[in-house]
């Protein structure tokens, strides 16, 4: 049935749930010449009514339960934007059993529920679109599951969280450490008050598992990546790795190898020639390496209210503009037909290969280099060049800042713990990966 | 009617050509998986059959003639890769009246011919595609109609000719001079043996024609595109650029202002903080800024055989996972509804407003540069910077190198003549716009 008025309930009136009202509005001209569709916000739920909001809900059905709206309004496209993973999850499946269309920002939802809410959509006929879950305004998930569609992607690596590289661009800019710089983003809203999961890498981890699957066609499997914070990232390591020709980005990787995949998110040099290391502030961008296109690269704003209701309108609209000449979305959730989608082998983080940034801090005496060289010689790890740092002879530990060849991660772990194991060797050994992303 | 297996057709056997037979060879499996159709090439047209070609084209029907093709195959999709304009139109014309689907990667048919392609389509109920006309493997095409379907887009830039970014590039780097790296980029496969069309503009206006149409929703209109090549550009330009904090880059530029639309190609000073600066060698990339998405930038590869073929057999793949669910392409020619297609104004490039870079060659006497600055403040010009220049006292000509504020263009004109009056200066005067790309 063609249906050139589109019925929207919205849950959740956050920062995008209000951009996402206010984008409707501001564009409802410009949105009705691009699709013929008028989309209607006809109801919408929230934990407060009188909250001050940025936008106008006069005239909208306004519900404090979202499975309460959706029991009582009967709509085409269902928008949860709630956040979190189990309340949105339970409310988004209530949703696709009454057969309404979905759309969400939500990634950790898509990473840790995507399968099952799949399934119940395949059924009942539903999409379910999620643009705005990975790199906000980006488009980075229709890209890859349909401009890149004739490609076998190789890897891609994203910067894809804005409040880690705020902070590694501000410390490298202002020359001030990790916490100054972090209360700073408190400060501007660029970090949550509570911000574990973006400092941690998790928000990046719940958007790389999404991303991986569409890349390879593999089911969302969040527990398979392997994650590594910004915490321990010194402003020294920043410096060092300026003067070696690199800046350190916070990246998210997903890489096929003739051994598996890799998955994995962590802080890592990337050359200061790419693209991506200049990549700064709260901007996020993501590389796709594929072997028909080659290397392109997307970039914009990683969150923001219309920024992000950029990507969830365009979701709608997609929606919309099928719905208006009675076609059905051809994209297949995850980009790969569903009976295709299969488990590939996750490598473990100490199968891959890489360089690695190496600064082991060291009692200031003759000797101390060749007794370190020497347990790199036994593992077979050779190195490509150490970064001599000025030192006083007054001084009693020094940093020696090496660069290793590519080598495979688990002889590093051992070398390392022998290392570290040293009497005139002091504090845990930095170890930071080498992403030279060119092949 | 579902169908699973999808007959393509394709005329011209060139490098896109070639490289779209292997794709769907080589991927043949991964294309499979991602939308469960088989593509299968059923005819090829190309002048000679024996050529020497790196694609296999045993067991496809073979035609010297695309129009006797299209008379004895039926087939699903016809793909348009003779390029150039007339014969091509003639023969796409044909295709849609046998009712097949188009796509081609043929900008100038598209900005020259689109409006009258389009209108059969409509008739005969076919889609045009043609992601692989501007930016090769980069698909700003679907991202302007779908992605960003959300915003009122801004203004658009983009280096969108290969040829152009490699020389401005490689003066710059190597220190030589135009012709000189022309005839390198020749020798490389970079530029045609005519290199005219590439050189002068005319390529990427086709594009940027392109590029309008579908962010502002206005007819195809190639007349209108401002022209200026890369011809003029000399050495030492891109020398004091580099001095001012800028890179000289090769743009086009779709702007909406309050007066119009602009529509323009020509050289640009582009701040070196801009990731569109530090885009080097063969390489696109587009800026696009709209009112909820910001600034997104989308950045590959802009030619070659396979990154092309990977744009055009995306288009394939969406009207391939279309037909396989019996459903419509939703989204209209340009990204508007056609009957909402409307003319806006177009601004003469003397009603535009910029800062300009000028380089001015003077007698060297005293006393030129008050006469020069007179005319300045006569036309209301000011003047932001003078960039001093080493000068020998010996020297009987030197250059003047100012950057002014933004001015209207016609003003600047108007002053430029009276100073090329001047008894003490020499030569034509060279001006390149300053584009900030900031708002």
């Amino acid at each position: 049935m063609k249906n050139n008025k589109i019925k929207i309930g919205i849950a959740g009136l956050g920062t995008v749930g209000s951009g996402v009202i206010n984008l409707l509005n501001n564009n409802k001209d410009e949105i009705l010449k691009r699709t013929g569709c008028e989309f209607l916000v006809q109801c919408v739920s929230a934990r407060n009514k009188d909250k001050a909001r940025s936008c106008d809900i006069n005239n909208i059905n306004f519900y404090t339960d979202p499975v309460d709206m959706l029991e009582n309004e009967k709509i085409d496209i269902f928008v949860e934007l709630i956040g979190g993973n189990d309340i949105a999850k339970n409310v988004v499946m209530r949703a696709i059993e009454k057969k309404f269309h979905i759309v969400t920002a939500n990634k950790a939802l898509i990473a840790l529920h995507g399968t099952k809410i799949n399934q119940l959509s395949l059924e009942k006929n539903c999409s379910v679109l999620y643009e705005a879950s990975v790199a906000g305004a980006v488009p980075i998930i229709k890209v890859i599951k349909e401009s890149l569609s004739a490609n076998k992607i190789q890897w891609i690596a994203g910067i894809i969280n804005g409040t880690t590289n705020y902070i590694l661009t501000e410390m490298l800019l202002s020359g001030k450490n990790f916490n100054d710089v972090l209360d700073e983003a408190k400060e501007l809203g660029y970090a949550e008050s509570d911000p574990t999961f973006d400092i941690g890498g998790i928000d990046a981890a719940h958007k790389l598992t999404i991303l991986a699957s569409i890349c390879f066609g593999i089911p969302l499997n969040y527990d398979s990546v392997y994650v590594e914070g910004i915490e321990d990232i010194d402003l020294q390591d920043l410096n060092n790795a300026m003067e070696l020709g690199y800046t350190i980005k916070h990246l998210a990787i997903a890489r096929k190898s003739k051994y598996g995949i890799e998955l994995r998110v962590h802080p890592c040099l990337v050359p200061n020639s790419r693209l991506l290391a200049n990549v700064n502030g709260v901007k996020n961008a993501v590389v796709v390496n594929s072997d028909a296109a080659g290397p392109t690269l997307y970039y914009g704003a990683g969150a923001g209210s219309l920024a992000t209701a950029s990507s969830v309108v365009s979701d709608i609209i997609d929606i919309g503009r099928n719905l208006s000449i009675n076609s059905k979305k051809s994209t297949p959730f995850l980009g790969y037909m569903n009976n295709m989608v299969a488990e590939q082998e996750i490598l473990k983080i100490s199968n891959i290969e890489s360089r690695y940034y190496l600064r082991i801090k060291v009692t200031n005496k003759p000797g101390v280099l060749a007794d370190i060289t020497k347990i790199f010689g036994k593992k077979t790890i050779s190195i490509e060049s150490i970064l001599q740092k000025e030192e006083n002879e007054k001084d009693v530990n020094v940093p020696i800042v090496l660069v290793t060849h590519k080598i495979k991660e688990q002889n590093l772990i051992e070398a390392l713990l022998e290392i570290e194991n040293l009497e005139v060797v002091k504090d845990k050994i930095i170890r930071i990966r080498i992403e030279e992303l060119d092949s």
